[in-house]
């Protein structure tokens, strides 16, 4: 496994897909957990020890309300920890906040409210650092991306 | 003690003063700690768990920030937790936001921010549910409290 | 009776249900009352003297809007206060803000924003501290918390 | 006594003085109060009820934070009661929310953050309706203001 | 006419109905109109006129978004102007603040977001300074509140 | 003149001044008033009216609070109006949305908040649409102020 | 073509119809693209400069989230460009913001949230400086607007 | 150059060196430039590509306001792009959601405001990726961080 993808509740496995999807699109090796930094910490710390032992090289973390669990990871682990706030009060301004404000010398990388795609893009683009496979594929997938995007959109649109 | 005062940082030391403040005004047994969750993990865990062999009954966590410091303690002890959010940034709003919304099963008590005297205060009423003295002392405090008020306003104020 | 959960109106009851139902877990004795600081003062003060009376050791109290109950309770009693913001508007934030900004030394231990479940849970714990028996439901709760977590989670979850 | 001035901490004194100021300059006969809806809520019956016996007919109540004054006021009386926001945290929002988001029946005049000045203006405006000199007074205040406005800013402004 | 009740679109209709149902409690004789600040400021200008002139006391306007209609109102007359923020975008919050921030000597008194019941019950206390009739209703209104609140409540509420 | 620009207090001139820079950089001749939407509507109205008589091809209009001066004069006038928030409280953000929220069919091109340098060059490319020698300025305007950033920063900087 | 409306996403399509209504209204000559300033930059700058060669004059974007496109767009042309913030996420703050507050000498001239038409109506007001037809055309729309208005809402409304 | 730092004005000097500070303690070669996106884009898409040519893997941009930069950076690479949001305006909160809420697929890792630190360190953990020695001194750093923390704080702290 080179990534984990862990969130606290099943209940945001269909937010969470995305950041699968885009993982997927790139062949990354994954593998998802439910885990709480609340509830199960020992479990948690285990599991982190674990998944580095595995290879792991990035994790990504979703979580809503006073989002605790990105940045407990990160105090965990010197791996690279992508944080994805969820919608599940006041818009996500709470998760945001409780995942971007982390404190000096323990950062979490933020994406957008609810987008973990984009959160599944940067663990590629961490990881084709290292992987020059990875790093062609992610110029391909621009390429292939914006042809896409010009195809559809050619034609202009009616309004 | 009877209290444990647990923040992340020696800057925090000014805001914070005010929960020990009202734990003086009653005689209240506490000792103060600069703790972080995300630096010390274990450590925090350890003081915890000595704390409360030691008889402390009540924890008060000041943080900013993605303020996780509250909800990490909570989330190692059954004893109640007040959390003060302490303003680091835009207003206090980010704290506020981390300690309050914590998920179902693990509560903080949170208190207004910057107001760790309030802290302080929850405390005294908490424990005295258990020592009737500290129940006597809270009614008179509420007594001279409003006595003191009434003769500092009682001849009005110019406008 | 050990813990009062008042609300300001019976539109409130599905949102304050979460209180009782912790409080149910740990076979915890509490009464509901439907009461307004605001239509009727009096009434309010002369239940929460009755239910003081009558042994009541904390109250829990849920608002929206310009959510005044809980602070205006904790003006007539020494009794530790709850308060639960409920989203009526703007998602609940006027109630928190209305609810955790207590002046100095009327504090309200306030949790998440239409959280009562956490609301009873912080009542237990207050009320751990002087019965030993729910301290040590409080200590099985969590382990059961635990276990059942990690069995419903064990085998992972599919992105 | 036409007008009661309230609020709850000589520290507010300098922000509620428009209110003053503008009450002067109609002739409008008021008095000051430092009361508090939490520390001394008799008290605070007390002057209400007393006021009301000595001619009062427009409450000013001025409050920060969780700013329950002006609401606890107009459960007190039916009175109209004009409430100032005064801006003690996060910008005043939070006073702001507190004073103005009153439940269905029990109103609150709110005027802007800070602007006492606009709640004496509000008393006067309400008086007016009884008082026919005070309708002219205001007429005249309006047609001077507009007056001393156009003299004052005739020649244009260098930019 | 004692009360104009103006909106700037039929659209607001069913959000401005409470401020008619709070005056006929009071069987206060009132008018509705639709008039916008923006696109009939001329008109609007005209029917204030005529308003003030066919003996209107007090004025209720209601608006969403930018809303200056309350506050253009208040600009052509000395009467009072209450002001009510309706819900079109970002809950509201543009609304409240673009009627409560009026600036100095030009006030609106500013009610809950879409609480246009509150703005009649306001509109019917300036009243009540000036008719003693509608006073003793205001009396009589709020011990009927109290005594209908408490039977509807009285015997709890099941949790 | 061809820019009329226009803000409500003689103490905002500092914040506005930058309106009149940018004029000036392109020659554009412009003319300032202080003026009131609230306080002088008659004034302002008369003002618009023998503005356009003179010329005048584009308003900027400044305000801070409940900012309707922009949408106030944009509803007397076709012209181009633009918008500078002021900062006078809550960081701006009531004169954001007071300004920018317009109903349907009347705008106002709201620039960001004390940005009033912007509307000064907005006013300028609306105005190049008409006159070409501005359009050749607005080219040469972006040619150098690329050239001077490239000057200023070629070296890099130390950190 | 006289001006260009440019969004992001095909999704966006019906929020973005109103700029096109208004544009329509006024028999102005206009064209839609999708176009993207993350995914397409290269095209976008391309597009932008055909548009210019092609007679545009005004530029219209719509964008949602961190919502760069219509200041991407102001970067690489000196016509006048019109910001459209849309509501996909935080009630489209995060738009709003992303929108109105470019940096110096870079403006976009933004409208309210979601309100295309007002959008169309601005560029419309833009053109007629140029166009003595547009600015007839302008005029005619305000008063049958206004004729408009007082004939539907003249027989006043049903409370 | 392993990693570039990019900053839109010499003024945010000074914020920006926490990034430098962080890469310095890790001997990780960086670079630093004064780039706008909105006034010099064709050079900032210059310094990109010359950048990668010379072995940078990671970028750092700092920006405030509409805080375009390191979204607009991020559309020309497909390194891993850390975005700073700068405190200019009403709190930062502008610059952190133009930063974070970046559409499907372009993904910027975004720190806290202000909090230039992180973004070093969290390019650090990103290349410890590929460079074990930093892995090793990734871990020797928080080693050294907790015992000074506990060497700092072990006597307590005076309240």
């Amino acid at each position: 496994m080179k990534v984990a993808i862990i969130f606290g509740s099943k209940s945001d496995t269909e937010v969470m897909k995305g950041a699968a999807t885009a993982l997927k699109e790139f062949n990354i090796d994954y593998k998802a957990f439910v885990l709480s930094a609340h509830r199960v910490p020992e479990k948690l710390a285990e599991v982190l020890e674990q998944a580095e032992k595995n290879g792991c090289e990035c994790i990504i973390a979703g979580a809503g309300l006073a989002a605790h669990l990105p940045g407990v990871i990160a105090s965990h682990t010197t791996l690279p920890v992508i944080g994805v706030p969820i919608n599940a009060a006041i818009n996500g301004l709470d998760a945001l906040l409780s995942i971007v404000q982390m404190p000096k010398s323990i950062p979490v990388a933020t994406v957008g409210i609810n987008n973990s795609y984009n959160a599944g893009m940067l663990a590629v683009q961490m990881l084709s650092l290292k992987y020059p496979d990875l790093k062609e594929a992610l110029v391909e997938y621009r390429k292939t991306m914006k042809e896409k995007f010009i195809n559809e959109n050619n034609e202009g649109v009616e309004l």
